[in-house]
């Protein structure tokens, strides 16, 4: 039997965070356990005022003049200088601007393009499946062919006809991390380039992507950045490559002069070549606000803050529900991301159920429920009430309810 | 010497219009003759509302709830339905998503990949210059070529070794108007197809792109669709080739089960498959409220109303200014868009100085400015204002003013 001591203790752990308070700069629902900032992270406050400015002033009163009066014109590079510390990159070697799988179809076009002669490129079976559609788009363009690695071991599968390592960093479904140093390294021990998808990382797990050496990266500002629904992902590259990185989609934004209007492309300087269209202000405007959440938060507070809350409601998970599902997010602190992900054969009923009592995670076909703990406004608290709904789901099988038969989700 | 009574007989012909009090559904700053619609739309009033609703009730309060509750899957379908009616296009047939040259990219790959074994794309040199960086950036990677065409008789460039026809509705420039139905006919007879770029046409001038039997067709929205800056493109593609298109950027949206996570990726029927990642839910919001201030506007009648605009601008500016401008502008109705372009080896001046008096044109390279005239907003009135102004600048040499030797623009 729980006790009032036990949430107490929750709540003495959230006094003691130095993050206490970050949860005040987001508008939440009252009565909502929000574990789905893996998928969807939660409002800023100071979204909503800054949209309406943008649109408001900049756009309507200001007009086309607020290209250059509200700086709209270097607007990709502002936000890309705002996620550059959450990653490990310069302030200005972070790009911002198409989809995640738009921007990812160039950064493995131009990465591929830096190693010609080599033939393959190797990701993971466990990838996003987005990841998987657009390297095959991309070897089918370039003549490569796609390798499947073992996802525990993907080093064995390099040799020297790997152009590149096209890895993601944490794992969408079981929130397995890989260690991006090694990895790394062994894609360069064979020539090969290391490519990184950061979705299920930034902002929540400590990423040092010039430390570590590696080539390029993309990542989702949607998740644990809180951008808002499908907003635009940014992408990083190594300055050593800039100079001559060759994506495939060039724009006039992505041009050395774009307004000289010239019938040649010139790429920029450095990684504003990443451009291609005009950029979508609307969705970066908010985007930049969305930023500010992280304002004076070092990386690793962050990171020991989800451990935290992972380390947390695991032991609640163990201690209360024990054998009724598997766990298949490493218990080990190194290789955890900063969702954990439980396997049952009613998966889907006991999200829904959840949901229905407010808690908010999602589900993985076929048979996963993920629970994405977004430390800055996730609390110990939360994971606590979240386990008590679990285990009161889990006693009344709530998950066999017929409404909970059909099945759907959004990552 | 002009006089009351011809501003009054301007005031008159907007009294009879019958798209009068249309203008109410914008937010227009006080004292601006905004001419540069054809760069950026201005705001419709509805926007920021619906912004607010997006930001704060669907994201903000329904979280991942709004991808199905407040039907942020199907956005993008729903806003392709809006904008096929001014494209003439079925309202199934228009996907909206991601930049214009991110879109054209796909749509010219996958026209491209429709005719296997030849090897020829051709486009006119005056193109919007990002279409000509595209077409090269395609070309190279299928193998392809592209040809120049003279710009005044794309026909004579085609042959049977050309797969695609690219061609730009209406000229960003000058203003000038393709045939469609003539050149699609041109493209058809050598066996290539028809692929047009509207982003100077959708919104201004009639489009019916599956009456002339056009192949593909891609388009801006933040010009006359009034979608805001950098809003996403639309694209559409002819029924016929629904079917069989292959765009190179598959991902998880254009999946005929995106939540199946399969490793296989198999196309959405119909359009649906140009998406490849997260449709952008906040821009495609905006751009949703931003098109109902067509509701119930035939096209027939934005043409006459914006033929109306451009004859009264060329006759003012033909009676007052004289040989002092070069008009590059076609002056038979059939071939002109919404806009007019004036020459003169001091156009950036001339444009700065008119914006310094409240009138917004723009400027492009090297010596035009150009003043496009947005239907649903401009009046006769701003019309006259504008060539009042216009005199002023050119009579007292406004723009001979230092401050006006640095060049800058955006389309």
């Amino acid at each position: 039997m729980r006790t009032r001591t036990d949430r107490d203790a929750a709540v003495s752990l959230d006094e003691r965070s130095p993050l206490r308070g970050r949860r005040e700069l987001f508008d939440l629902p009252e009565g909502v356990v929000y574990l789905d900032g893996n998928s969807l992270g939660a409002l800023p406050h100071s979204v909503a005022e800054r949209l309406r400015r943008t649109v408001t002033d900049e756009w309507g009163a200001g007009l086309i003049s607020s290209w250059n009066d509200a700086r709209w014109v270097d607007l990709s590079a502002r936000v890309g200088a705002k996620i550059a510390p959450l990653i490990g990159a310069r302030h200005t070697d972070v790009h911002v601007g198409d989809s995640t799988s738009v921007t990812l179809f160039k950064t493995l076009v131009a990465a591929s393009r830096l190693r010609p002669g080599r033939r393959v490129v190797v990701l993971e079976p466990t990838t996003f499946p987005t990841d998987g559609y657009v390297a095959a788009g991309v070897a089918r363009l370039l003549g490569l062919e796609l390798r499947w690695c073992d996802p525990a071991d993907p080093a064995a599968s390099l040799d020297e006809d790997v152009a590149v390592l096209a890895l993601t960093h944490v794992d969408f479904r079981t929130g397995a991390m890989y260690d991006m140093t090694a990895l790394t390294g062994a894609a360069h021990d064979v020539g090969a380039l290391a490519h990184w998808d950061l979705c299920h990382s930034a902002g929540a797990v400590p990423v040092a992507l010039e430390d570590t050496d590696a080539d390029a990266a993309v990542g989702c500002t949607y998740k644990y950045l809180n951008g808002g629904p499908g907003s635009p992902a940014f992408s990083w590259v190594h300055p050593r490559h800039q100079k001559v990185w060759d994506q495939p989609i060039p724009g006039w934004f992505g041009h050395a002069s774009p307004f000289a209007m010239e019938r040649e492309f010139s790429p920029a300087a450095g990684i504003a070549r990443m451009a291609s269209g005009t950029p979508p202000v609307l969705a970066l405007s908010a985007l930049d606000a969305a930023l500010d959440v992280f304002d004076g938060v070092p990386v690793d507070v962050l990171r020991e803050a989800s451990l935290s809350l992972t380390d947390y409601f695991l032991d609640l998970v163990d201690a209360r529900l024990g054998p009724m599902f598997e766990v298949i997010t490493p218990r080990t602190r190194e290789l955890r991301g900063s969702q954990v992900s439980l396997r049952h054969e009613s998966a889907y009923g006991v999200v829904q159920a959840l949901i229905e009592r407010g808690v908010v995670g999602d589900f993985r076909t076929p048979d996963v429920a993920r629970f994405g703990f977004a430390p800055l406004y996730v609390s110990h608290a939360d994971v606590y009430d979240a386990v008590e709904h679990l285990v009161a789901v889990m006693s009344d099988e709530e998950y066999t309810r017929p409404a909970y038969a059909v099945r759907n989700a959004v990552t």
